[in-house]
């Protein structure tokens, strides 16, 4: 009836048994009449073990060798998972990236998919086999082995769907789906039933790790259903109910849902942050470059970045960097950027953290950045920063209220009512 | 100057540590001028590890799907060593066996090569890499992943030396190299400084497991100058010294060689078989195949078979099968052979050993085989069974004096002397 796509995470696979409950879950999917595309990751643990086996050879890792290795994680989860399929009497076939072929950039160990060959697999398709895919993996034009980075399954997975044009793209986790806020911090929190692609990228930007970004962004890009669904509950679960479970990222606003959707949808944080002030530089044109480039030169990643008006030909800039980067980052403001630039002040505090509400429903809806703002005060808690984005509207605030924020904002916006 | 293939077996790089040694190793013959090409085989255990988790999902694992998993294994190892190489400032790069490509058949587990591709190794060459290849698999015609069964890496490493015209074969092993005989049964055993390929066959069909048969099939069908050597040696070792070392596998007979040989060149043993007779069976065509076509259909291998003239229309036939199959074979023959073949009796021996003497020699030399029943004899040693071919004679004895029977051949064929 449909064809689907679903990804599997290595602690799905982590074990012999696990693989062949994976196996029943997708016999059950097949049974239902269902075409079958699996892709598993790595079993948990081994994409680490591989990587620190190269490290202890070579601290530098050559990246096109280091992804030769790597890759071995998902091809020996694929044949596994194929003989468990068989196991339970199903036709199953298994394809690394090179054998579909899931062709890339040549940007080892962060390659990006260029195209996929759907030929072998809507053939095999065809004749009933349920056909076993190696996510994180790709081949480049040259026949090199590539890799796709960290969480790469995902974006293998979505990829898949979109060249095999598949009804859905269900991503199997340790979740059951995208909630309004971290229920270890809000007991009250709720999944969310669907979410659109647009809240899912702010919601990932803003530290809700459920599905790695890229993935998302592919998704959005393509307009492929994807669920993310928990591969924790009861294999026999009916596939009519498991198919209505998790939370679907949508595309298109269906005006009764929109009527029915809650204005914000989550409430996002992040901790482990610092921010830096660089104060009175000269306001003239590529100031901005000439703090964040030697910033990014560092691979260090900026997160939120404010400037604001200037004032008597001087401005100020303010950003954020993960707490592990502060010092050096600092430094290099210091060593590299002051000499040439004369800034009069740096400053900077290593006990912040970012807070966000997210939500396609603020575009129509005015007052909504006044309610977060008044909920916040009524708290005392003090705004350091703030940065928005169509559907998105982040304050930066003392890390010690982090909890308390995200809770006030979280029932202020009723998140904890169906 | 010379291109060399060299193949590592699994203990040589069973560990970092070992891996960087083999890589020193690589070095040192790169620094004297060579072209090189590396075959590592799968750290030691690995392959076993992959299997049992194969077989843990599914007992009777599907051949396509276990050569997807158990090829991981050298894929791992070439990316690795590759890795090791450039740490020591060397130019390096890894090929799995559908990148070189080494095209195979089909027969999954156990394949066979058909042909190699040498463009890509030939120009990495020329640019000065060490090319790392991964031993034991290859890809088929379809772009299935092959391999080539167990010991597969000395014929991938034969078969490169074969596809490149390279100028030497080295399979470093954990042995130094062919002896005489098994040097913990015979203190004075010699190492041989070159053996012919013809009786390197006869050696490793009598027992002695240096080089997996197959690859010393290849070397000498294509006459690749091959030379078995150890990986225990100091690294260091000068190349103009180590490349003199172990025992090299020759094809012509040299004249001048021929005359300082050794008539014979080792004696080769094999325990744990077992005999088994079929006595007054019809002496008819097709009652050899009547025999030994329900045990080849069971998977027993069978070795020394030998067919007495017949008497009154009846013939006996006996041959030796590995102990642990030999329970197996008999029921085979009660209940399977009997009751159409109608022979008078049936009769084995659990406890036989096979001794062989081996040697281009005996070509030329008379009288060697009543030497060697003249040598048993005055033992005290009972021949149960001869069999002979060309270049070797072998004989089933009581086990118990196995190691009895190859001290005193050896001393008898003045093998012990250089």
């Amino acid at each position: 009836m449909a064809l689907i796509v679903q990804k599997f995470g290595g602690t799905s696979v982590g074990s012999v048994e696990r693989i062949k409950n994976v196996a029943r879950r997708v016999a059950k999917w097949k049974a239902a009449g269902h075409d079958l595309v699996v892709v598993p990751s790595a079993m948990s643990g081994e994409t680490n073990r591989l990587i620190a086996l190269a490290k202890e050879v070579q601290p530098h890792c050559d990246p096109r060798e280091l992804d030769v290795v790597a890759s071995t994680g998902e091809q020996v989860t694929i044949g596994l998972l194929a003989m468990a399929l068989m196991e339970l009497g199903l036709k199953a076939k298994s394809y690394t990236g090179w054998q579909v072929r899931v062709l890339t950039d040549s940007a080892f160990t962060k390659s990006r998919i260029i195209s996929i060959e759907d030929e072998h697999i809507k053939s095999d398709l065809k004749a009933g086999y349920v056909v076993v895919v190696a996510g994180f993996q790709g081949v480049d034009a040259k026949g090199n082995i590539t890799t796709l980075g960290r969480g790469g399954s995902d974006t293998s997975a979505v990829a898949l769907a979109t060249a095999l044009r598949a009804d859905e793209c269900q991503i199997y986790t340790d979740v059951d789906g995208v909630y309004t806020t971290d229920p270890r911090l809000v007991p009250e929190a709720r999944r969310l039933r669907t979410v659109t692609f647009e809240e899912m990228l702010e919601l990932a930007g803003a530290g809700s790790k459920v599905l790695q970004i890229r993935s998302v962004e592919f998704a959005g890009k393509y307009k492929v259903p994807t669920r993310v669904l928990s591969s924790l509950t009861d294999p026999a679960l009916p596939v009519a109910e498991e198919g209505q479970a998790g939370t679907l990222i949508t595309f298109e606003e269906d005006p009764h849902m929109a009527m029915e959707k809650a204005v914000i949808s989550g409430v996002a944080f992040q901790r482990d942050e610092a921010k830096i002030t660089v104060k009175d530089v000269p306001d003239r044109p590529g100031v901005a470059y000439a703090i964040l480039g030697p910033i990014a030169d560092a691979h260090i990643d900026v997160d939120v970045i404010v400037q604001n008006v200037g004032h008597d030909g001087m401005t100020d800039m303010t950003f954020t960097v993960h707490r592990n980067d502060y010092t050096k980052a600092m430094k290099i403001l210091k060593e590299q950027v002051q000499p040439h630039l004369k800034f009069r002040e740096l400053s900077g505090d290593e006990r912040i953290a970012k807070v966000s509400i997210v939500g396609m429903g603020m575009r129509s809806h005015a007052g909504i950045a006044a309610q977060m703002f008044r909920t916040l005060a009524e708290e005392g808690i003090n705004i350091q920063m703030i940065s928005t984005s169509e559907i998105k509207i982040t304050v930066v605030i003392e890390e010690k209220y982090t909890e308390l924020a995200v809770r006030v904002l979280h029932k202020a916006f009723e998140l904890d009512q169906a």
